[in-house]
């Protein structure tokens, strides 16, 4: 926990209250019923956060869940009131469908309830930025279009997938999905560079579309470089001259070793790692 | 609501202390880091009890939550603190991994969350009992066999499914998986007999495995009925003399209309709704 976090505000607001406790008949926690965004608080600005919340208006409708037009404005003003002072952390958004009866039926009005928390920023060894070591899960992920790219509040696939490692010198694990084709990692998406050209996995049925890959899908575009969504191997991915993940909260990591093999920052992945340093303090 | 539920006393219990509500950093909100049971309280007995206890525990196994060996007993305690004089109701037991980081790992020492809540029993149409109608639902079960059997809190597909139909005439959907076989329904167990053979959904790969299903998988070796976890398709379970839907609250509801298709009662039905009937009046 960094020092410069100022324990004296609030660090939840349930529906704009300080507040850290949630209904037990909610079904956010029922039936994992609901999305979440997380949000990264660089040098006081709220990174790429109209697409965070364009991704939070498409999963409540995804879900059934009525998310009010002017709810970003709202949520805006509570995050503000949350970091005070704080100009460095990490903004987690919960939106679930509120309480229910004991049945799968939502109710006929979803009064959906919306979480702000504030956490401060993880502290992660600053070499990552140089290269992590990474390895392959064993889980697989199910194919399920109907739940692909959204980021709800299902993730047990991730805490199974994440429970397969404790060594802390392992960054990150990659999943397959159950045909065998590369999905992201636990937390991340998978980028990798071949001949010239941007690969990420296709998430058209498993696995979460970051904002942070959007922002390099459209970064690729902008400096007219090929990119092409993908359905390929692990061994398929591995024979690339660059391979990195990234998130909303750790920018990029270039991968240095994957199982066995090594890997070497490339120039690619340099131009996308100053994007991002761009993006986080420029905000452009 | 039934009317003679008594009100004074506490719905829910958290850890044992009367509370409503649960901390938002908790896994089981985050990630459906948790479990689940739905339990009958009939004549003010817990039908089943032990079962549902088994059940608890093994998903908990499964799931990386520590379950202390004495927590069946614990709950129970207070369970029947909740039901103080209320002879009938469900009562739902949740069992989360508790509060965690932001991250998808666990923390290393586990301190998992129990949630008891008294329903009062649902008020089904009597006529259940005769037959119910129902409809296959367009949503597919994903194939997960890490997952698939287990009552945990990723309940998405259920929801998503539920949301297909809000006639209060039709009883259940069936779901099938991605692969067009026969699961369940959106919140119980399928059965059909053909040819003097009990069948229902192999659930290796995708559902629930019902504490009722188990019961009657057992009455039917009790009883000398040959009876096949099976994986077939709609139409060839629509083929079948007799269906019906299990479920530890519903207890059994034979299906007279599916989709476009009638089917009558069986004999074999009423032996197990005999079965069940036993269960809840005698409690063997």
């Amino acid at each position: 926990v960094s020092s410069s976090f100022s324990s004296a505000l609030p660090k939840t607001l349930i529906n704009g209250e300080s507040c850290d406790s949630l209904a037990v008949s909610d079904r956010g926690l029922a039936y994992g019923h609901g999305v979440f965004e997380t949000i990264r608080l660089c040098q006081g600005r709220l990174v790429l956060w109209e697409q965070h919340m364009q991704r939070l208006q498409q999963g409540c409708e995804r879900l059934g869940i009525d998310m009010p037009k002017h709810l970003g404005s709202e949520l805006m003003k509570e995050v503000l009131r949350l970091c005070g002072q704080d100009a460095e952390g990490v903004i987690k958004i919960i939106i679930t469908a509120g309480s229910g009866g004991r049945g799968y039926a939502s109710p006929p009005v979803i009064d959906s309830q919306r979480i702000v928390t504030l956490f401060p920023l993880p502290e992660y060894p600053a070499d990552r930025a140089e290269g992590v070591d990474i390895i392959t899960c064993n889980y697989r992920l199910p194919l399920n279009p109907k739940l692909a790219g959204m980021k709800h509040l299902n993730r047990l696939d991730q805490v199974l997938a994440r429970a397969e490692w404790q060594d802390t010198a392992i960054a990150e694990g990659i999943v397959c999905d159950t045909d065998g084709m590369v999905v992201e990692g636990t937390m991340s998406n998978l980028f990798a560079v071949k001949n010239g050209v941007l690969l990420t996995p296709d998430l058209e049925q498993a696995g979460v579309k970051g904002i942070m890959r959007d922002f390099i899908l459209q970064s690729a575009d902008a400096i007219g470089l090929e990119s092409r969504e993908v359905s390929l191997t692990i061994d398929e991915f591995k024979q690339a001259d660059e391979l990195f993940l990234t998130n909303s909260v750790i920018g990029l990591w270039p991968i240095k070793q994957w199982d066995e093999q090594r890997f070497y920052k490339g120039l690619t992945t340099g131009v996308f790692q100053a994007r991002i340093e761009q993006l986080l303090n420029e905000g452009s």
